[in-house]
């Protein structure tokens, strides 16, 4: 027989799960409600408006996706794809290689625009690489979780645009944190998670798909490869049929809803302002340790910092001992960044003065310990 | 702005989600963890632990997909097939059919052996649909959901095995509820969703892989089609190595080793003896209301009953009274029996004596007004 839930309290300052708030953790332990449950649906149509509200969009096909982050980036992979099409994808992190996997899988010709891990690109680079090349589907990480790299999106779509292909967007790491707007910078599909900036638990993958994309997916010659993340179905279950396709997760929608509620209240501006102002201060108190954050300052993440682990220090034990002495929760390295980096997240409600503060103590002593 | 979440506290007598067991609400307040926090790794070794005691098996790989029933379903089907593999699916009722869908999705070549809805297949007929064309994998659906008939299982694994095949199998409505031997039985491959007898919310689907499957897994020429579901890198995550793949829905992690905790604490002959209880219960009230059962009792789900709709009521009506005046939610019929048959859950913790007699009371007078 196992024992009652008894795991410690975390405080978690990585790259997500970040920390939800207590009227969230309330929300899940609502009753449940049936999935077609009248209750249910006017549920889910306050869920899409506060989502409509973060992503900045007047999109009606907006709504959360019925598993993590990666479920959602895959429905948005595989519903613009067939095979035989192209997609050019901005590679500059774990998250740009995992878009050319995926697309990969669905039967597309995959262009890799490469820039050394950390890096961003420009406009003029995406316009060049579309001028040798057109491409059906141009795909860029907003916010790379693996590097703390914030991708500039404004100018992007007109260029695409302009060479007949759409904009796939990764805002998991900055929809809720920094903005993310969708309708001002002509974004057709974008795609996020629920246990970063928006502070919820994992298990949905917030979506948004314009009007381009969907006439794109309109006009596929193939069915989506895809049963359960297929939008041409589940547009019948989230729009106005309500037809079933499978069961929502309705406590994770309950948790989602209150979590959207918070981001409201606080509203975007305020946000994004808090999230500023508490990674400058981690910023300066790195800086004070002497130690090196990886990306410039002008393309910095305010959601997501890396900072380069000093040579003495063993990063994984050091981390190890963050979790067991202190209950902090920071990550490692991915990929190009492994064994050399921390990542550390000051996403939504991790996102407080009081966390910063402890961190930025506790690592100074560990590491004065260490040297 | 919205309000407080403020939904009616429903009685759940469809066929799922269920009702929540207190307990499993209050885990679902639980602080959250990371990912791949060592205190959550011990957390989904346990939960694996659990449900491999209720599917009955020692499968190594078994874990819960995160996304709800149809995910898993999606994973068996994508996992196993690939373009030109051969699958031969019972169809008898709405979930047969989807299975079909899905197995098309993935290239395979799908033969369907047919029964009206509410029927079952047998051994022999199984036997001479294999020794007329063999197929790589012999897909049936232990409770079909939409029509409320148990499919027996005992001695289809050895006649699929000995024509080379690999037998599938959805326990979406059984697990849990009714016995799933998958070692007694030799099943190659099964699936389910935590929100029918587990009484877990939805957003999880628990799935187990024995070593034939795993070896037909090794064995493919292609890569899975499908990033998020690929089991080849999924069990890095939930097997030894522990490698990052995506993030797990942590909070309903811990729902689910609540749910399957109480499943122990029950114990599963218990737990399936009052299911046939209750069951017993019901048809004997709908019997006595002048309602006929589908099914034949000799195959009749004890978690699943569908009854007919008398010709004078209108079943849409009178279910969204039931749910108004009651609180009670029943489904309608799917598919072939859509208009004609209400489906009535007794799953998990909606499965007690109160909830049977409150219907049979609320059905009674509802149908005397109808009169």
């Amino acid at each position: 027989m196992y024992t009652d839930l008894n795991t410690p309290e975390r405080i978690l300052l990585g790259p997500g799960p970040s920390m939800v708030h207590p009227r969230v953790l309330r929300a899940m332990a609502h009753p449940l409600l049936g999935h077609l449950d009248p209750e249910f649906i006017t549920l889910m149509n306050e869920v899409q408006d506060l989502l409509r509200y973060v992503f900045q969009t007047e999109n009606p096909i907006t709504f959360p996706v019925s598993g993590t982050g990666s479920a959602s980036m895959e429905s948005a992979v595989a519903n613009l794809l067939e095979p035989g099409d192209s997609i050019l994808i901005g590679v500059n992190g774990y998250f740009g290689e995992r878009l050319c996997n995926m697309a990969g899988r669905y039967g597309a010709t995959v262009r890799r625009l490469e820039r050394p891990w950390g890096q961003i690109f420009d406009v003029q680079e995406i316009d060049a690489a579309l001028r040798q090349k057109p491409a059906k589907v141009v795909a860029l990480v907003h916010a790379e979780t693996s590097t703390g790299a914030l991708q500039p999106l404004e100018g992007m779509a007109e260029v695409i645009h302009k060479h007949g292909g759409l904009l796939l967007v990764d805002c998991v790491t900055s929809l809720g944190g920094v903005p993310v707007k969708i309708d001002e910078w002509d974004i057709d599909i974008a795609y996020s998670g629920t246990q970063k900036c928006l502070s919820c638990p994992p298990g949905l993958g917030p979506l948004t798909v314009g009007e381009r994309a969907r006439e794109a997916i309109r006009r596929r010659k193939t069915q989506v490869a895809n049963w359960y993340l297929d939008l041409t179905m589940i547009e019948s279950y989230w729009g106005k049929e309500r037809t079933y396709h499978h069961t929502a997760p309705i406590t994770m929608n309950f948790a989602l809803r209150e979590a959207l509620r918070l981001v409201q209240e606080e509203g975007l501006e305020a946000r994004f302002e808090r999230h500023r102002a508490n990674s400058a201060l981690l910023w300066q108190g790195l800086a004070d340790l002497g130690l090196d954050l990886i990306v410039p300052v002008a393309h910095r993440l305010p959601t997501l910092t890396t900072v380069s682990v000093p040579d003495e220090v063993d990063e994984a034990v050091l981390r190890r001992r963050l979790l067991d002495e202190y209950n902090i929760e920071v990550a490692g390295g991915l990929g190009a960044f492994k064994g050399k980096a921390w990542r550390i997240g000051l996403m939504g409600y991790s996102s407080r003065r009081e966390s910063v503060t402890l961190l930025i103590s506790a690592l100074s002593r560990l590491i004065k310990e260490t040297r």
